[in-house]
């Protein structure tokens, strides 16, 4: 990666990708995130936003790979667990949770897939003052993100973790895949099982959209049950709102997405370049 | 397109893309061309290179399409032939030029491809005092360039065009795709037949490396020959230097692009949004 005039804003034939696939994709913040901190570190590199239809998933990563100055991909809903295809090496977190968000191509070529919603979670809830540590969580959703989460929070060493979807399918999908670290703490819940947990999670789509109706009833919560959210936008989701009218402790969906930045920094190797060093 | 917050510097999940495919790309000025139009118009866009290897220029071009926020492609050398593979629709330009240089997503879906390198080429020519008309030109090189301006010059009533490769069978080819509109007055031509010239072109990659042979000998030619080159970078090319020193006028291949500008904005829509106007 070459010397920035300042990232984004001054795009030239040299400027490394990064590319963050989505369906939809509007409602993604990884640009927003990740190019100021291009900027910062004065790497020639920009995040665009790419709209990857299901169906035609593989034509585009594809393609990004094959294109020469593609270093890495981020990757959302409904994409994290397909994308796993497309990467020879998978950390062992993408094992665990079935899913990657963050591809990178490596300096042999091959292309090597993480994971890090789960870890972004887990210290998000840890930076809001809610270690999950010896807690009891209820986590609702065991596609994508909810499996990830669930990964990270039995190896956060959560007490007991109740895994609740519509699709039973998942869940036990989920728990066969954590069978091996989870030691008896990770069983199959169903609402309103979460009504005696600690921490009550969100990991559904539902918020997204402001007629949704709720994941989780949280008035039936005991005072005290941290309500957690995932989804980013909009910010107060009804559930949290609701939480909150409750007066119950309430956990933003951007934690998550804030926490991976440096975990992102770190997976892509991004780093302030040495003066005199020369550009790639 | 949406409202911007001031083009590539804002990038979001709502930008939408275009990107300028070549290999290698690091030479490429679109980017910086480009980028300040769509900021300076308002648009939430951003253009983007893309290195396409020779080899998997379908399966890049191809992803890019199926991205459902890509609206345009601009093609630089060497994929300026093979990128018409990729459109549905030919203008006529393309046609006679026998290669494109931009693509764009028309409103059913389909793919339309234009080539603007030809009278780029011949407006930039008309502006800088050296309109073609009535004149004898040599062009030397017919490869995706050399045809494109092959094609503008002969539209654009020159007396003579001497048409020059060592790939003959390239001459012949464009020969025979312009027979229709060039009325006997083309010509393949062999060097020094430039030297009776009014204007002597260099549309071969010769002059993008220092140590690079000349396409012609300028020295040699007489006074008042126009000597164009299409190389924009260096933007002073051994060849040009040469005729300046030999006091010929010289033409820079900065002109040929600059001059596409406007017909970019135009075939790609890029328009600026009335105040009121609903984002996409």
């Amino acid at each position: 990666m070459s010397h920035s005039a300042g990232g984004p804003q001054g795009i030239t034939g040299r400027t490394r990708l990064f590319a963050v696939l989505g369906d939809p994709v509007r409602q993604v913040r990884a640009p927003e995130m990740l190019n100021p901190v291009f900027a910062e570190l004065g790497l020639d590199a920009v995040l665009v936003p790419v709209h990857a239809p299901v169906a035609r998933l593989s034509e585009v990563v594809r393609g990004l790979q094959w294109t020469g100055n593609v270093d890495g991909l981020l990757v959302t809903v409904p994409h994290k667990a397909a994308a796993r295809d497309f990467a020879e090496v998978h950390s062992e977190a993408v094992r665990l949770a079935g899913s990657t968000n963050a591809l990178r191509r490596d300096p042999d070529g091959r292309w090597y897939a993480e994971n890090f919603d789960g870890t972004g979670f887990v210290a998000g809830l840890v930076a809001a003052g809610h270690p999950p540590a010896g807690k009891r969580v209820t986590l609702v959703g065991a596609g994508g993100a909810g499996g990830a989460i669930a990964a990270a929070l039995v190896l956060a060493g959560v007490a007991r973790l109740n895994l609740v979807d519509v699709d039973r399918a998942r869940v036990r999908t989920v728990l066969d895949r954590l069978s091996g670290i989870a030691g008896g703490r990770l069983h199959e819940g169903t609402p309103p099982a979460g009504d005696t947990a600690d921490v009550m999670v969100n990991a559904t789509p539902l918020g997204l959209r402001t007629d949704d109706p709720l994941p989780f009833d949280p008035t039936r919560l005991a005072p005290g049950t941290v309500v957690a959210d995932i989804i980013m936008s909009p910010r107060e989701t009804r559930l949290l709102r609701t939480a909150a009218s409750h007066g119950l402790p309430v956990h933003h969906g951007d934690h998550m997405l804030t926490h991976q930045l440096r975990l992102y920094r770190d997976f892509f190797g991004l780093y302030r370049r040495q003066d005199g060093e020369q550009p790639a």
